[in-house]
């Protein structure tokens, strides 16, 4: 344990977490390791007797749940972004002053902020706090990026610190000798409701980018040997021009590997790039059918708003829509207009 | 025939046509219909013999083409790109100083360059010619526009008035009036070798981008009945927050036809696009992998010389490098990274 | 007159217009001209005097306005979309159940949906048209998207038939000629409330990709030229590698001009282009801040919403952004990265 | 320094660097350091000096240069991609069958496979080296990509161990430890001539994506405050729907720092955006003109040539362009385009 969280250790809470999935759980494990009680429920009873092998508290009902907590009770939610609503409905009854909600989800960030305005006449508080971290969370810690009122957040610091990865091996930037804060712990309150989502939406936004950034250059280096294919010659297929520049035979799961030693463009999602390609250079278990889970978009739409530029992070997008075949009729409608000007047919694949 | 047109009538020339496909068979027919003589050759007898039916002078080879017109030798090559160096090289040891050698197909304006030095010292002119007009330009006369030396491209005028089509009915634009020039009649010395193949380029890159605007805002019309679907609730699938407001069955054929009369983005394409959601909406008969022939990439490569931004005419033209997916190994890697970081798996179509 | 407006003269109707500016005025004077009576209204009653001169009944209060139409009233609010929810606030209280409300302006589609609801229960029926025309309208007629009941778009059905285009010199859509309706004429039913306003939506995103590919395509011809320029030798700057092939200086304006005539890029936005071009090739009295107002955002959360990929239209709408410096910060952190990482100096202007 | 390193010590080599700046200079420098000696020519007999008191043997020609240097000569290029082909001009007379010119600078791959070829008949062998690290590579090591012939790039190997970062503190990739090779050490042998510089130039294509995500979602957060600002209301500017969902004023050197620690986006540019934005996150001290060398160009033309869509790639090299004022001539028309149809002011800024 870190010297930071050691220091927090006499602060130890109790905190209820509902929805124990990939995330939930391993977030629930991480708390307990470092001394928190953790009061857990799930629609599945076989997931909460799981934890409760763990030390878990487990809960059968949501009362039950709700019971088993301590004033100011502190629930966290780790449910899909379309049930959240739904979850702090059937909460809310059972709820008192002063108690907080926590969504530590994928939400959208204008729902953080109607849900807040909804809750505080009750007395209740609203956290949202985005996420990352995946399925690597439990080993390597969650980092947390956090909206609401500023005392909740302080309060619930010791769960937070406890999440984070802390200071770990990665170097200190340079410059923040002095300036202090929770940032380079992994976790930060990034302003009022809606605030962490917002960060998280556009992390996710960015994620994208970078992510499609690697998957394109990789797209050229796979073929960089078309030289060597015969090409049709007609009038519906542009000519190679120099297939003596297209002869080479990447080994791409080797050039990733070497990016990760010393490159410019050296990164986490690199590092899980070089080993999927590992694994697997052709990626012959993938369809590529890439989904999208509201992030991305939510944050086209803010920049929008904003009448920010974003072409790297939409372009990003919209390769994902195409990997689906959402673009199938446009295709169509292409070829269609080709053929009314030209007379072109088009070519079978 | 027009005004303009019959002032040139004294003026008829003598002109050989080397490739009878689409567009040089009916170039030949236009200028024959013009007044003009065409000595025509194509590898393949055939289409010549049907040329001659129409009064054309057909040539049984190469020697036969070349003695059969008469000094300075006028020789329009209507051949794919790819064939255009050796069809030179082919006709060179026949001709002679003061010949004229135009290539009215769609070859690299940097080609043109080249050739153009390499005959220079045999005193043998090079025009180069970006022809549109497409399988409509025999009743519509073609677009041209033209690259070489001046007094070259002054010679053959007669040839260009004959092609090009006119005035016709087209509106003057404001301010022409004392203006002058051969653009009004759809065609335009544009400058030096490669000037015409260059505009052409441009031409064609602005046409991916146009042909895309109207595709990618017709796939938005289609798809305005999402909210009537069901979707499914999972983390891979970003709900749609308001089916409520994608409730639309759109006429798409009826939406083309009302945005022909009066509406700013009214055009040709506008007009193709129409007729060819008239014949079917489905566009059942296309399967959507859209060809591109060169210009759309070279258009590119010159806005990157150039360092000139142009991702309208890029995004249009990677539209087409997805229909046919060339993207499929980079959406291969986006879905094995999504499966490292968070055990995403891929959801079948 | 056209054959089928006359056809419908014996239907004349009497209209309130409210807003009478660039656009309004102009739809009131063509109403006027078919034979429609127009009582009109506008906060500045100068607009007002000047339109009566020309036959209109002018209002002088909201009050007056509502009292001088006959039931079941027909409004046309034809005001900044975000004035419309106040102006139908303000007249709510003076209308009766049966009297129809049609906003013409440039709405978002959701809020047609909105008020419809809202209006229904009191009886009052809610038209949304999408009009293209712009300044051109009074003299080429307006394209009107229309959305709303059947029954009422019926009814209303001689005003839009007078303020469309109708069929003009227009050449028909071949295979149209049995199918009838409205589209020929210039305006069209498109579905229930705000798919007026989608469409035309849809049309000014369309717009936006259509005007940025000929935007681009001229930068390129514009710049062609760069290979005459001397260029810097440094670190910071990408040499041009074939000058040569950079030496064009086109006269941009006979460009224009050249491909209105048979080119398959013909449109009335490349007329527009041409007219301006003849004006100024430099256009030096436009700095280059291009507005947008709001249907190209829309259209691209359209999109996303429906998970339909359409690079081309974002990427024009950023271009807009770009263009009134939104790309600021970001572009100081690029350069600040590259400082970072490889000690380089922003090169000055 | 690290084992395998040590393991090659026996074997240490004599090399001539030509080029002195800010890379090639430390590259001696880890040479010398690494055990091996450093025969280093500039045209600035300063820097020559310099790396004297280093250890380094001086020369003051090349012709001195050379005869340093012991057969077979190993010749180190770190020049401006611009002064190659002038370099190895220069270079050639004194050179003898046998020799190796490694070019380590950016070069275009497409003329490392013609220098290769034009060196071949002399016997002289062409080694490109595609180098990453930037001012950081003498402390942490350069990433190497080789292009070349087997034999000579295995001759090299004590060479190119030396200046690689090796494997360090960087964790295995799962599934290598059977594998082998150079990759974990930080140099690879790509492929034959050109190979090296292909897999960089792509690598510098990718990284243009990657610093483009993060400036555009910098560029989003730091615009989350625009529901603050007062709006105009009028036809030229999109009002903000909904300003209560913009109210954030972010911290962006926290953000960028949280997000370092155990998120999906973190990357050594990340830690770059950190340590920039800790310094002055303002950016005041950057005009936001961005430089770009080349190899960014080549990627797309590469991409285009392979028709494989690089989107983001693409639309991050035109984020540069715009932020120089590359598409002012565009600006301007969409402008003239707006006013014709609109009658459209342009709105000061």
């Amino acid at each position: 344990m870190s010297a930071e969280r050691q220091q927090k250790k006499g602060n130890m809470m109790k905190i209820g977490m509902i929805g124990l999935g990939r995330m939930g759980g391993n977030m629930a494990r991480r708390l307990m390791k470092g001394g928190h009680q953790c009061v857990v429920y799930d629609r599945s009873q076989q997931v909460v007797n799981d934890l409760v092998k763990e030390q878990a508290i487990g809960a059968s009902s949501l009362k039950d749940f709700v019971s088993t907590l301590e004033l100011p009770r502190v629930v966290w939610l780790m449910v899909p972004a379309a049930v959240v609503d739904r979850s702090i409905s059937d909460l809310l009854p059972l709820l008192e002053k002063g108690d907080i909600v926590i969504d530590g989800g994928n939400s959208y960030y204008v729902d953080d902020i109607r849900r807040a305005k909804e809750l505080m006449p009750k007395g209740i508080h609203y956290i949202d706090v985005g996420t990352s971290g995946g399925v690597w969370g439990l080993e390597r810690g969650y980092c947390m990026m956090i909206g609401g009122e500023q005392e909740v957040v302080k309060y619930l610091d010791p769960i937070f610190a406890t999440l984070a990865p802390g200071r770990g091996d990665i170097a200190r930037t340079p410059g923040r000798e002095n300036i202090g804060g929770t940032a380079e712990l992994g976790y930060l309150h990034c302003g009022a409701n809606g605030a962490g989502h917002f960060v998280k939406m556009v992390h996710n936004g960015i994620e994208y980018g970078l992510m499609a950034a690697y998957a394109e250059g990789m797209g050229i280096l796979e073929s960089a040997n078309i030289g060597k294919a015969k090409h049709e010659v007609d009038a519906e297929t542009t000519p190679l021009r120099y297939p003596e520049n297209y002869q080479y035979d990447f080994n791409l799961a080797d050039i990733a590997e070497v990016w990760r030693r010393g490159s410019v463009i050296a990164s986490w999602l690199l590092d899980l790039t070089a080993t999927a390609l590992t694994k697997d250079v052709t990626l012959k278990n993938f369809a590529g059918r890439v989904s999208d889970s509201g992030e991305g978009r939510w944050t086209i739409n803010a920049a929008i708003d904003e009448a920010v530029p974003v072409p790297v992070l939409t372009t990003a997008l919209y390769a994902r829509f195409y990997s689906r075949g959402e673009s199938d009729y446009q295709d169509k409608l292409l070829s269609a207009m080709r053929f009314q000007f030209g007379g072109h047919h088009e070519k079978p694949a």
